[in-house]
């Protein structure tokens, strides 16, 4: 086994500057799934993964959708006898704004301090390249996998995998497996590897307030007529009282509290001086009552993750604005139906409106419910293990707060039993200026997912 | 005195096409004062104006300042037993977003119904235009003024007027008048011309709230960190209560009551469904102890002008920012100090800072004080009769909610007593997608400020 390990990582390390110059031709594509302008890079991304991907050794397809392709993936050479393991990642990044906080260019990958720097390195081009550097590395070695192997590589986790989502019912057949391992996930250190036995539900919304029927003069209409940006941050207000609770009726009927089994299987202990060195406040939002790792994983939540209205330029402009728009989104926890939550929160909001206002709200694409492992389920076993032979730490159980919305519809349309896992650190920035993913981590990702394939293949 | 109107209105109308040709030249310059990127056709304009009011017969200048230049023109041929006036108007125009919203480009003027469609057709390039046209025809005429004229036509109306304020105490010589008339006003519609007793003071702010150092994933920190969103929509929410009233302590402690001849003089009359009509909108907000009129003239308000946080472009982005930021104006009332008010907001503001979230919160440039004028005064009195003559219908008084910070400063270092006058309406839509001007407020307006100057000269 240490024989195996160390020979997989010598090759690694053989390989180790042809992989880092193909991952930043990875990364260089603008694979911006949410905007209509980024079209073509997401295309020209997906092509050169699927290009890459047969190189390795797989069978690919290219699956067309309405939006951005997903990639499918395949190398049956284990055998009938052998289980299949699919594996999830995606290739669409988030946008890059507000681009003047980059120090380096969000699509020219930069080292800095062993990480590296670019929109994506982590989340999910970082992990899905640590995935194909263990594949390639077996079928390198071995010419052949330890277990059969499927990928599905969408190009919409960003935007809510639509595509995906649509395209499932029609896939079974090529995307039955036993195992689905969900590689979009990290761990709290490097010193604390751990599995993530679950993931919160998400569903979004856009708000827009409208008052009068044009922008009006503040000083003409200044106490007149009412304001959609006061409209609209008095109800926004309003969806969360002072202890941080959010207020919609029968927003937290069906939470379950935390089983004890549950409790027992994951830390709660939070590191606020840690948590304030790396970030530079203290977590001080959210429902008061609960300790910050509750929150992030066992509580529903109501965040708002846009506000626009009225004059945001340099200068001043006394406009009273006709609208003022929003976007929110809610996370979920086991038992709460996305749906059934989406209509108290668009009833709740509506029925807010101030006279002279209107209300519209719509939910958006990339509803999806909470996720929960099961802890003794081979696949988790599978990768405990694997994390602890190459960390050569005891792997530890979290749920962590985000959320991915097609996990369960992936899980339902494969029958396989689901494992969450990832190296991402809370310190990577993604979705924000300045992403990074460790060069290190690309190795350990590598010799993780080669041993766990090993380990499942037993 | 008949006929002396008749015969500038005969060469009013004789002039008419060459007139608009030259005010759709005034128009065509992009003069938005609040953009740097403008500057150059904001310098253009004043040129273009400058040269523009030399041809009419005026000796001119332009004062260079650290922003946008002031046009300063007098024609003192009336002679020294006749009273100097000075008339206020500005060249610079407001921005044109939301750009979408215009029926025709904003800067390329358009006639529909009688109506000029640009920006700044009436705020305030059409009321500037036909005080030019006034002298003009006066000058063609007679070939001297019946009263001798200073004007000072400055380019940060819509900023602030920084550059005039700072320049106002080293050109108290050029500038000393007996009377001074602030052309950027209005009427409630045309078949009620009125003066404009007063206008409120105003005091802006630009207010930012910060979080963490580094926007956050809203999956791993939604319900951890205080988003600092919705830190910024619980302090605005908390600025108003639930009747409109300011929250502010000692916000409304100088507001002196209506005294019972101002409100002889004025109309509190509000046409409620003409509002509706016009605005698509009841007028619902500000306090609602008072009617609409009242608020508008008679009380300080506090009005979010723009509000900006996270992601706001197509689709979503579930992010948590590390900012969030509102711009925020107050219009003061007479004897209200806009220092002390300003002082009250930032403090009050501060104050409501949760833990965890930073408050940054700067009082803009452009403060100014309330202004009233003495309804016996004898610029007053010329106007109201010059109103009456050309509109053939008694002339009311007004307030008006809008604020021009500068005519404080302006009357102090002149020594003159002010009128404040305009034929704007309130569709104009000004500040707005779509701002028009009738053309026949431009002919009206050249006889009413012709009228006023031979009035004035008796």
């Amino acid at each position: 086994m240490t024989e195996t390990r160390t020979s997989l990582k010598a090759l690694y390390k053989k390989n180790e500057q042809e992989t880092l110059k193909d991952f930043f031709k990875f990364l260089r594509f603008e694979s911006i799934s949410s905007e209509e302008e980024y079209k073509e890079p997401v295309l020209a991304c997906a092509k050169w993964l699927k290009n890459y991907i047969s190189n390795i050794g797989f069978k690919t397809e290219l699956w067309e959708t309405a939006g951005h392709p997903i990639i499918f993936a395949s190398n049956l050479s284990a055998g009938p006898d052998k289980p299949i393991l699919l594996i999830y990642n995606h290739y669409d990044v988030q946008p890059v704004d507000p681009l003047e906080l980059w120090e380096s260019p969000p699509f020219e990958p930069t080292i800095k301090n062993g990480e590296i720097v670019a929109r994506g390195a982590q989340d999910n081009k970082g992990q899905c390249f640590y995935v194909l550097q263990a594949l390639k590395l077996l079928l390198e070695r071995d010419g052949t996998l330890p277990v059969n192997i499927k990928l599905c590589i969408e190009g919409e986790e960003e935007t809510g995998s639509e595509a995906l989502s649509k395209i499932l019912p029609t896939k079974k057949t090529d995307l039955a497996a036993d195992y689905l391992a969900i590689v979009d996930l990290g761990i709290p250190k490097m010193e604390k590897p751990a599995l993530t036995l679950g993931v919160r539900g998400i569903v979004t919304f856009d708000l827009t307030v409208q008052g009068s029927n044009t922008d009006l003069h503040s000083g003409q209409h200044g106490g007149v007529t009412y304001n959609p940006i006061h409209a609209l941050v008095e109800i926004l207000a309003k969806l969360r009282d002072k202890d941080g609770a959010i207020t919609i009726p029968e927003f937290y009927d069906d939470v379950l509290p935390l089983k004890p089994e549950e409790r027992s299987q994951i830390t709660l202990d939070f590191d606020l001086q840690d948590y304030k060195t790396t970030f530079g406040a203290t977590p001080s939002g959210g429902e008061k009552k609960y300790n910050p790792n509750e929150r992030a994983w066992t509580r529903p939540t109501l965040e708002i993750n846009g506000i626009s209205g009225g004059y945001t330029g340099k200068g001043f402009k006394t406009v009273i604005p006709a609208k003022a728009s929003a976007k929110l989104s809610c996370r979920l926890v086991p038992a709460q139906d996305p749906y059934k939550i989406a209509q108290l929160v668009c009833n709740h909001i509506r029925s807010l409106a101030p006279d002279g206002i209107d209300i519209e709200i719509a939910i958006r694409p990339g509803v999806g419910s909470a996720v929960r492992s099961d802890v003794n389920s081979k696949i988790i076993q599978a990768f405990s293990k694997a994390y602890k032979d190459v960390f050569q730490i005891e792997t530890g159980y979290i749920f962590q707060g985000g959320s991915i919305p097609i996990i369960q519809e992936l899980a339902e349309a494969s029958g396989a039993s689901v494992a969450l896992l990832g190296l991402g650190l809370p310190g990577d920035k993604i979705h924000a200026p300045n992403e990074h993913f460790g060069i290190e981590r690309i190795e350990k990702g590598s010799l993780i997912i080669a041993r766990a394939l090993e380990l499942l293949s037993g």
